[in-house]
């Protein structure tokens, strides 16, 4: 230790864990301080480097609250998180794709064929479709949780002008699999610009952009969770969403229809829903356990 | 795009990053997101884990304010900071070490010769040298700031009960190069363990102590500014101090002496200093710029 260098000094962090520190913890370690370091090594950060990243961690920091975590936009925009989802999503299942810094807790129970729209401006939506195992097994009793933004490009979390659940529900299927709900065309949005992640975008010459989407989680007994999200397949930002959360499988199609008489016979507001509408049909398949 | 999978998304990120981005910048973030990119690759990071990641870090933005830098102190305790010190460290100078989060600008000139100790309880110390390069050139009017822990183990930023600069100075070396001042040997002291890092520290089985030291800045026109601490080569923690700052060249002799004949003529409390006192000799050589 006394003698610690510039190459030495990776191992002594090591020589410094007990012996009896947890497994996983100790291998994450190594494997963190082992790129940190060689991070260092390799661009030879300077001091003043090293102060900027300093003061760039602590205004990321300041800058997060109940609200509002920067460190998780960070992770989004350098891929991180979209990587810890590709790693873990299963070849037999729905791509999953990024939770986002949006969802919350204790969105209420809507029907199948319940309605979202309510108050809402925004092109009628229908979306329905069904949940199953990767061996095409019908999942009866899985629960979706929906949300998305508004017309505003906001979500309800970030808008006090929208109830707390705008946009927001949890759905149960039933016998069949089957989840139907009404909504509007989500949209296009920036995500915050006015803080250290938009530092980096502006320096990059990054746009904020990401594609709409619906945020989904589906859960099931004895399967593994999906967390997704559902992008159309004609949105001008799909192959560049700043989070990096598109991936082929869950790009889908909205198909404009003009008659009521193609809505599903369950739609709370089949009699009413205005016309045109686009429609759109997808299976969320989930690996086991 | 569209098409980015675990393996590509490390060079997605970078063709979002401009042509015109600045080239250390984008050098920065490209082996920034590699090493990230491949941490979380070889980790088979969970959502789990990165969930933990992100309250980490939240905890340490939060628990930081303008008096106590928690990144900082990971930074310290993960050896990244001694790592950029020794990345830039001259083999010809004196070895760097850790600027720390206690030092304040400000503190007051303290003549050549002059004394810290005032009402401080502690062993007297009596530290001198000359300001040299590495050619052996004296270098006249260089300046020194000093800082160090009162005997409680606190530095005066740390503690209301001292005043805002006990402890702390700054002198300016004449024309012989010779720096001279009186003091209390420092004591080891623990780095804060109340927030994210210390629970680092717990779970790896690692103690919180620091070796005892000085804190010095040398700085002088033309020269590379020196950001070191100086060891008693008899403390107890020198081969496992918790931020990794010891280099060999940086320990030095603290030598008792009983008789106040020892000490130097400029020695502002020649006549009045406690006996025993311990005295040191040390040079600092910068490199030039």
């Amino acid at each position: 230790m006394r003698n610690v260098n510039k190459e030495t000094i990776t191992q002594a962090f090591m020589d410094y864990c007990a012996a009896d520190t947890e497994p996983r913890l100790r291998f994450i370690l190594e494997r963190l301080v082992h790129h940190l370091h060689a991070f260092a090594r390799e661009t030879e950060l300077t001091h003043e480097e090293w102060r900027s990243g300093i003061d760039l961690l602590t205004r990321t920091g300041h800058i997060t609250d109940a609200h509002r975590n920067e460190f998780v936009l960070f992770s989004d925009l350098l891929g991180l998180s979209s990587l810890v989802d590709m790693i873990h999503s299963s070849e037999d299942a729905t791509p999953s794709s990024v939770l986002g810094p949006f969802h919350v807790l204790g969105a209420p129970l809507l029907p199948v064929g319940g309605d979202l729209i309510r108050n809402n401006e925004g092109d009628p939506l229908v979306v329905s479709g069904r949940v199953k195992g990767a061996k095409g097994e019908i999942l009866a009793g899985a629960e979706l949780e929906i949300w998305q933004t508004a017309a505003n490009a906001l979500y309800s979390s970030q808008d006090e002008n929208q109830s707390e659940y705008n946009l927001r529900a949890r759905q149960v299927v039933g016998a069949d699999g089957r989840y139907c709900f009404s909504t509007v065309r989500p949209v296009p949005y920036e995500v915050p610009t006015d803080g250290p992640g938009g530092e980096m975008l502006r320096a990059t010459g990054r746009h904020a952009w990401r594609p709409s989407h619906l945020h989904i989680i589906v859960r099931a007994p004895g399967y593994r969770s999906l967390v997704t999200e559902l992008f159309p397949d004609n949105d001008p930002y799909l192959d560049e969403d700043a989070v990096f959360g598109v991936r082929e499988g869950i790009v889908m199609h909205y198909e404009p229809h003009e008659s009521r008489d193609d809505l599903p016979a369950d739609l709370e507001i089949r009699d009413t829903i205005a016309t045109p509408y686009l429609m759109v049909d997808f299976d969320f398949v989930l690996a086991e356990k």
